[in-house]
């Protein structure tokens, strides 16, 4: 996706984008990235299909594929606890094989429960798929919620 | 505690240090440990004063230490389990600092959910010790899945 298109896409305006700028900035520890742009930070999160290509189908999780993959569920986790007004926490379990598990909490709720596999290929080829799918999840979630409001303390 | 001791133990009987030993065995994948005896695999899960006081104040867990974690709450919540006859799952995250955070779930409830710090550090003098934990923690756990069986899918 050429800069041009990301720089103009009203989709940089979501909450949940906005939120995984937010992200990035803080995974960015020693400030690395601090002089890139927005979308320059969001195009090296997207994980192109000549990206993908290049990934090895079976591996051991890089450091970009837990970027990729803590970025989108922390920021999910940001939107559940902006609906729902009480801290969302997510936990994200890897192992060498890529294989894992993430959840988040909402109080003694879990919201969300996910096996992760092949998590070295996780990502998301662009930014309205990476949406889509947060925006499903995060209906999901809140169904939960609304189900079991006294076990997140709602 | 000396081997003589602990063999005549009868904590050695109870479901949690049974259990406790089923998880030494499960996690010695390479049967490394399948020569030695019940009591002399516990006798090593234990972090006695002595070997406290060969572990930094400040560091990294090693695998030691890992171990001494993952047997305890693998063990605790096989407990949980057999007490609810529902599926209990343990989670277990911990940073390079030693800093970290175990879960155990049971369908979408947190039944355990507690905030690891000095994990390097974590271990118990002796079986008694650590059978009190597990009973205290085992409780608390009952109690939650008492509060919000519906959550639990109970």
């Amino acid at each position: 996706m050429p800069s041009e298109t990301l720089e103009k896409d009203p989709i940089l305006e979501t909450d949940f984008v906005q939120e995984v700028i937010r992200q990035l900035r803080a995974l960015d520890t020693f400030g690395a990235r601090d002089g890139m742009s927005d979308h320059q930070l969001l195009e090296r999160l997207l994980l192109t299909r000549e990206r993908l290509r290049e990934i090895p189908m079976v591996g051991t999780p890089d450091a970009e594929a837990l970027t990729r993959l803590r970025v989108f569920y922390n920021a999910l986790a940001a939107l559940i606890e902006r609906e729902c007004g009480r801290m969302a926490t997510p936990m994200i379990q890897v192992n060498a094989e890529g294989f894992g598990r993430v959840i988040v909490s909402v109080g003694k709720l879990l919201v969300l429960d996910r096996t992760l596999r092949d998590v070295h290929r996780f990502g998301f080829e662009s930014l309205s798929r990476m949406k889509t799918e947060a925006d499903k999840q995060l209906s999901v979630a809140l169904n939960i919620l609304g189900d079991h409001p006294k076990a997140a303390g709602i």
